[in-house]
């Protein structure tokens, strides 16, 4: 079975490059190319296809054959950003197996390439200093779903600054919580967050920082696959994730990183900011614990609690944001794109801000509910912080 | 389109399980589900399909077709393993969009599953302490292969136990390496090395350990993708891989790893092992350094240099094996496949050592050039480590 030879084994043969063609599927196929006037071109051999198709957040279209090679290029330059597509063939949804590089956003795995310039700069890996990215557990007195006896530990991303195993500086700390469906590689892979404070940082933009990136799931330890719950298929479809359990067990994990990592641990040197749901529990935590925060960024936040409202967390809320904003935090952000979902919830927030004339920075985008967002949303954000 | 929108969207959006599935690419089918006599089936929805079969490490075959549903079990029950697998609809070879569990084997991505049980339950995530892996970046002296004039930096993955961050207590270490074509993501993903080492620690086989997993290739400061190369095509075509640059500047990681972990620093507490190309490495670096390490393990290694040995750390092998083996290795350990293509290199390695009376223990296993393999060499070695 060629395919499941070791390509190590196969690089040790020292075959020639028609051999690898062969082995490797069609390797000398290049797909995407990014052409010099920025349209893509995409490329998949199917000689027994009868239709393929390119969809993705671009221009897409019908692919057309010769000799079994299918092809199309995007009829103008796409503008610099992050893309996403797959192919479709004959109906069906496949990725595009010249390219490695993919995503996975809950339950689909996309293609994404990236096209140069502009804000797409920050996105991709620049030749500068990088920050360090680390999986770790932190213990967790939330009572896990099962009836496990081991101490119930839960996984989060940690980004520490180029610089940081040098020194013995102290750091800011930003918390940044992913939506619903998510989990803690969310932020570092779709969100490419990674790259942006590696180049924010080195471009003197942003204050080199701590950022942690948790799991905000009260019922799983960690992101699908990650956990004893093993290679089980991802959903959505998870009870315990704007029921407070999150917001509430929130300081336990402040306080390991604080205990752990070299943290500027006071308020003025912490932030919290989420997308969707993790905009949610943003505003929740950070009125629950007004001086634990004083930089708040909602990215097309949920406002409304969803289901049970009878935990404390989700009472008198109107009553803790007054305590918070008696406090003047530094920075309350909110940001929205004009078809978002969620554009009314939050039009009705900010009503309620304005008319309790607490201050806010509103930021209205292009777009919805999207990725393409909530990486333009960080790379505002993160200037404004510490 | 429908398929890009944010999954976090529909989450929120609340729709109902009809359409999810029909958002999410027919979700509600299970593929592959592990049937509980331990056979395995596959499923793939793909109504205008005229062929589809399942290839992989295990025993595939035509899959059957009712309504659209396509459908394969397999004959008998698999042995407990990690498997790879792809399908091949009317010739060309997707990955099953049921399953979100790929690994990248060079330019290759492959779904994968475990069949629980034996040696396998080492490779699953389980209930246990978990060690940190965290992604850094080390100075490095080697010449980049472009003329950047930034400090070059280089990627490597990092295991520290659980417990580190808990205590002051040092730490023994292993540099794993990988084969051609491979890099600094290999052994903790393809070698599922974080999964064992949690394991082989929790219960008490191996010993806590930090271990260091750096890039093997001189040319490449890091994986694909993770370096301002940007996002290209994997490849094996790297000519600074077996021509000395990797060992000759190896005690550079030595040195950053020492510096900035809590290691014990001494021979008696490094060890060195690799499979293939990093087996060559470890023979390489273990006999140029004879003081650095006291533990040493070639999996499926390449012995003989492949390019130009004219360069110092490929001369006087014989004599620097004569001084290495005179200050008398804790361990020396040798494994390979009966039908691996390095089987006889390794046979004429092993003759050597043999007339010289140098001791090393052998292992040899059914099997090739195979991850299956590696994983398994792995487990055998780290017990017998410190």
């Amino acid at each position: 079975m060629k395919h499941f030879l070791s390509m190590a084994a196969i690089a040790l043969l020292a075959i020639n490059a028609n051999g690898q063609q062969a082995l490797w599927g069609g390797s000398d196929i290049i797909s995407p190319e990014i052409n010099p006037d920025k349209s893509v071109t995409f490329r998949l051999f199917a000689p027994d296809a009868k239709n393929v198709k390119v969809e993705g957040d671009f221009q897409g279209g019908e692919m057309n054959q010769k000799e079994g090679l299918w092809e199309y290029t995007t009829p103008a330059p796409l503008a610099p950003e992050l893309y996403s597509y797959s192919f479709v063939v004959d109906g069906l949804r496949i990725n595009d197996p010249s390219n490695v590089y993919q995503l996975r956003d809950i339950a689909t795995i996309s293609n994404i390439f990236i096209v140069n310039g502009d804000n797409a700069d920050n996105y991709r890996v620049q030749d500068v200093p990088h920050g360090t990215v680390s999986k770790v557990w932190y213990p967790s007195a939330m009572n896990p779903a099962d009836d496990s006896t081991s101490p119930y530990m839960r996984r989060a991303t940690v980004y520490t600054p180029a610089g940081y195993g040098e020194s013995d500086l102290r750091y800011p700390v930003l918390y940044l919580l992913h939506g619903m469906g998510g989990d803690e590689n969310a932020w570092s892979e779709l969100g490419r967050a990674t790259q942006i404070l590696d180049n924010l940082i080195a471009q003197g933009k942003a204050k080199p920082m701590i950022v942690v990136m948790p799991n905000g799931n009260a019922d799983l330890q960690a992101a699908p696959g990650e956990s004893a719950l093993g290679l089980v298929k991802p959903t959505t479809n998870l009870p315990r994730t704007m029921e407070g359990s999150f917001e509430t067990y929130f300081p336990e994990l402040v306080s390991f990183i604080d205990k752990n990592y070299r943290t500027l641990s006071d308020k003025k040197h912490r932030a919290i900011a989420g997308l969707s749901m993790g905009g949610f529990h943003s505003m929740q935590i950070s009125k629950e614990y007004p001086d634990m925060f004083d930089f708040v960024g909602l990215f097309s936040a949920a406002v409304e609690p969803r289901g049970d409202r009878n935990v404390a967390v989700y009472q008198d809320i109107d009553k803790k944001l007054k305590t918070q904003f008696s406090k003047k935090p530094a920075l309350y952000w909110i940001a929205i794109g004009e078809k978002d979902f969620l554009f009314d919830e939050n039009k009705a927030y900010r009503a309620k801000l304005d008319a309790a004339k607490y201050p806010y920075i509103y930021v209205e985008s292009t777009g919805g509910h999207e990725w393409r967002n909530w990486r333009n949303y960080l790379t505002q954000f993160l200037p404004l912080l510490f």
